[in-house]
C-alpha cells in the first residue's frame, strides 16, 4: 500500500497541541516529520498533567504520547544563532515548514517565510498563531481556553443561568489542527497541479470562530444571542441528557413520529399528553416535558432506555464517563485505536481520525524521545564531520555534544 | 489567482451540518459542488432553530446559511428510482462522491462505492457515518449530542460535582467535517501522484474520538479518569475564568514566572503568599488562591485587568458573549467574515477556518434555494430534451415538472 504523503517531508516547529495534531495528521499518512525541539526537555507538552513520579515511569504525558507518533526529533537551540542555520538549513529542503510561534518570532529568527522561499520557492509554510497576523491582537499569546472563552463557547456551555463552563476537551486546539492540516492539504494538491509552493496560515482565532459559526450568523441576521442550557438546546425537545438509575442517557425525539416511538417505549400513560405530540407545542411545553420524562427514566438503567428505544428513529447515547468511551468495542471494531510502545511501556492512543482504503495511515513509529534522531536528521540533510561538529560546538544543539552515532544506523 | 480545488467537481448527498461543513471547504476552495436536495423542502438543516416568521423572512436558518455558501443545488428524489437514475449519472463523472446517509443506505439505492467506482474508478467516495461501517453500532443514527454523550465529553463538561453539560456548540460535527475534509484533500494528492481513486471514510465517533485522545490515553495508562471542573482543569493554577465588575475573564499563569506577573499587576498584598508561588505548591492551594484571586478581579473590568496584564507572559481573555465575539473588530482584521445576500437580506458568515496565500479561498455565491440549479446542472451532465423530460415524468425531481429553463443561462 502507498502512503498519500510519501517522500513528503515536513520540518516541525510546532509545540504544545494544536501544532502537533496538524502534522499528527501528516505523519500518519506517511509524511516524514522531522519535530525539532528544544535540547532543554523538547516539547513542553511532554510534561503537561503529569507528576514527578508519573513523568519517571512512563516517560512522556499523555497529551505528548496521542499526538507525537510517526514523528522524528532533532534537538536544535532556536535562541542559538548557529541553532538557526542548522534549522534554515532543514527548512531549505522542506515540503512544508510549520510552525506556532507568537507572531513576528520566526520573522525575527530569519525563518519566515520569505526567509525560507528565498532558497525554497516551492515550500508549503505554514503560520499557526493565536490570533492571526494582522489586527490589534495578532502578537498575543492565547491557548484553547483563552479561544474558548474569547469566542463566545464558553458563554454558551453551563447551565441555564450558570456561570460560563469550558468544552471540557481542548476542541479549540484539535479544530484548529485538523483546519492547518486541511490547508496543507489543499496547498500540497495545488503544488502537485503547478509546481507552486506558497503560504498559508490559520490560528486559534478562525478555529474557533468556525466552531461557532451558526450562532454568530444568528446573532448578525436578528440579534439573537443564546445562552447555555445544560443538555438541552433551543432547537427541540426532547433533545438532552436524562437521568437514569447508572447515570444519564441523552434521548433526542425531535419530530413527531419520534416522539411517538418515545412515548410508546418508555411509558405511554405518563408521556401521551396532547400537549406534547407536536413539536412546537413540546417547546412550549419543554419544562413539564423534561420533568415527566426524567421521572420515567429515572427508574430505567440507561441500557433498558437503549434496548426499549432501538430500532426507532429516537436517537440515544449513554453518557459515558471517559473510560466507558475508551474501552467501548464500537471503537476497536472500527479501528480506532493504535497501541505502541513508550519507555517500555505499551500506550494505547486514538488513531487518525479518519480512513483511507488505498492510502491508509499506519503506525511506523512510537512518539520520539527530545533529539532522538538529532544525527540521523542532520546526516540526512547532508551535515556531518567537521561541519557538525563545528555547529554543535557553537552551541546548535544545547549545552551539551551532539550524540554522535546514536542514530545514524537506525 | 488559481483555485486549489478548481476543476474539481463534488457529488455531494450530505445534509444537516458535519456533512456540508465538509464540502463547504471543499466549495470555499473552488471545487464545483453539486448539493443533491430532497425535492420536498431540501437540506433539513435549512429549516434548523427559526420558526416558520423567520424561516420567511430570511429564507433559512442560520446554520445553513453558514454552511452552504459556493455550492449549487439539484433537486432529486432518491426515494424514486428514476431519481436515483439521474444521482448515478451525476455520481459517474463526479472527481468526489460525498454522503452521510445511514451505513447500508446508499448500498441499497446502488449508490455505494462498488456501484459508483465500477464506472468512475479514479473517483474518491466518502462514507460519513455516526459510528463507523462495522460494527455492533455500525447501523445506529447518531448526531452531535449523541456522540458528546458517547465520546465521554459530556463527562468532562460542567461544575465539579454536577451534572453533565454539553459543550454549547456542535463540536462534533464541526470536527468531523474538518476529517472528512481532510481525507478527501489527501485522496486527492494521492489521486494527482497516481491517478488512483479510493473509498475515504470518517465518522462522529472516530472525529469525537480524536477530541477526546488524550483523555482516552491516561485512562489507558494509569486508570485515571478525570471529571469536570467548571471552567478550571487539573493541570496548573489559576488556569480558569474569574468574575469581574462585567462579567469574567480567563487568566493563565502556568508558570511561576506568569504568576509573579499576575501578583505584580492586580494586587501584591493580596496575592504574594508563600503557598502561591512554586506551581506544585499552587495546585495544593488551588482552593485558596481561587478564592482570594477571585476577590481581586470582582473589583475590577474585564478591560483593566486585560490592561493591566499587557505585555507579561499571563494569558487574559474576556468570557465574550456571542455578540461580543461575532462583533471582536480581532476577526474581521484578519478576514474571517463574510458578507453575502440570501432572500434579498445581507447575510454574514464565518469564512474558511484557514487562508492561502496563492490559492485563496472565495466567495463565488450565496447558498442556493433547493433546487435552483436542477436544469443548469442536468445540462452539463447531458441530460436534456427528451430524456430530461421523461426522467421528469418518471418522478425523479419530485412530484412538480423540472422548472425547465429556469437556470440554463445562469
Amino acid at each position: 500500500m502507498a502512503d498519500a504523503l510519501g517522500g513528503i517531508r515536513v520540518v516541525d516547529f510546532t509545540r504544545i497541541f494544536a501544532g502537533p495534531a496538524a502534522t499528527q495528521i501528516l505523519a500518519d499518512l506517511g509524511a516524514d516529520v522531522v519535530k525539532i525541539e528544544d535540547p532543554g526537555g523538547g516539547d513542553d507538552a511532554r510534561r503537561y498533567g503529569f507528576d514527578d513520579e508519573k513523568l519517571e515511569r512512563f516517560g512522556a504525558s499523555p497529551p505528548f504520547l496521542a499526538l507525537n507518533r510517526n514523528k522524528r526529533s532533532v534537538a536544535i537551540d532556536l535562541r542559538n544563532p548557529a541553532g538557526r542555520e542548522v534549522a534554515s538549513l532543514l527548512a531549505r529542503s522542506a515540503d512544508v515548514v510549520v510552525h506556532n510561534f507568537r507572531t513576528g518570532v520566526m520573522s525575527r529568527w530569519r525563518l519566515d517565510y520569505e526567509d525560507v522561499a528565498a532558497t525554497n520557492p516551492g515550500v508549503v509554510y505554514c503560520d499557526f498563531s493565536a490570533y492571526g497576523r494582522t489586527g490589534p491582537l495578532a502578537e498575543a499569546g492565547a491557548n484553547d481556553l483563552a479561544l474558548q472563552a474569547h469566542s463566545g463557547l464558553m458563554s454558551m456551555t453551563g447551565e441555564a443561568g450558570g456561570g460560563p463552563v469550558r468544552a471540557g476537551t481542548s476542541v479549540v486546539d484539535f479544530h484548529g489542527g485538523l483546519s492547518m492540516a486541511c490547508a496543507i492539504m489543499a496547498a500540497l494538491f495545488h503544488r502537485a497541479r503547478t509546481g507552486e509552493g506558497q503560504r498559508v496560515e490559520t490560528s486559534l482565532l478562525l478555529s474557533s470562530a468556525h466552531l461557532m459559526g451558526y450562532f454568530y450568523t444568528e446573532y448578525w441576521l436578528d440579534g439573537t444571542v443564546h445562552g447555555p442550557m445544560g443538555t438541552a438546546n433551543y432547537l427541540t425537545v426532547p433533545n438532552q441528557a436524562f437521568p437514569t438509575v447508572d447515570g444519564a442517557t441523552v434521548i433526542i425525539a425531535s419530530t413527531d413520529d419520534a416522539w411517538r416511538c418515545c412515548v410508546e417505549a418508555l411509558d405511554p400513560e405518563r408521556l401521551d399528553l396532547p400537549e406534547f405530540r407536536r413539536a412546537t407545542d413540546r417547546l412550549r411545553s419543554r419544562k413539564k416535558l423534561v420533568e415527566i420524562l426524567s421521572s420515567v427514566t429515572a427508574e430505567l438503567s440507561s441500557a433498558d432506555v437503549a434496548r426499549r428505544l432501538a430500532g426507532t428513529r429516537v436517537v440515544v447515547s449513554k453518557v459515558n464517563s471517559v473510560a466507558e468511551a475508551a474501552d467501548h468495542q464500537q471503537l476497536r471494531a472500527i479501528g480506532g485505536t493504535l497501541g505502541l510502545n513508550y519507555n517500555d511501556h505499551p500506550v494505547h492512543v486514538v488513531g487518525t481520525p479518519f480512513k483511507m482504503e488505498k492510502t491508509p495511515p499506519t503506525l511506523r513509529r512510537a512518539p520520539p524521545t527530545v533529539g532522538e534522531h538529532t544525527v540521523e536528521i542532520l546526516e540526512e540533510f547532508g551535515l556531518t564531520g567537521d561541519a557538525l561538529a563545528d555547529f554543535a560546538a557553537r552551541g546548535a544543539f544545547g549545552a551539551g555534544a551532539v550524540p554522535l552515532g546514536a542514530g545514524s544506523e537506525a
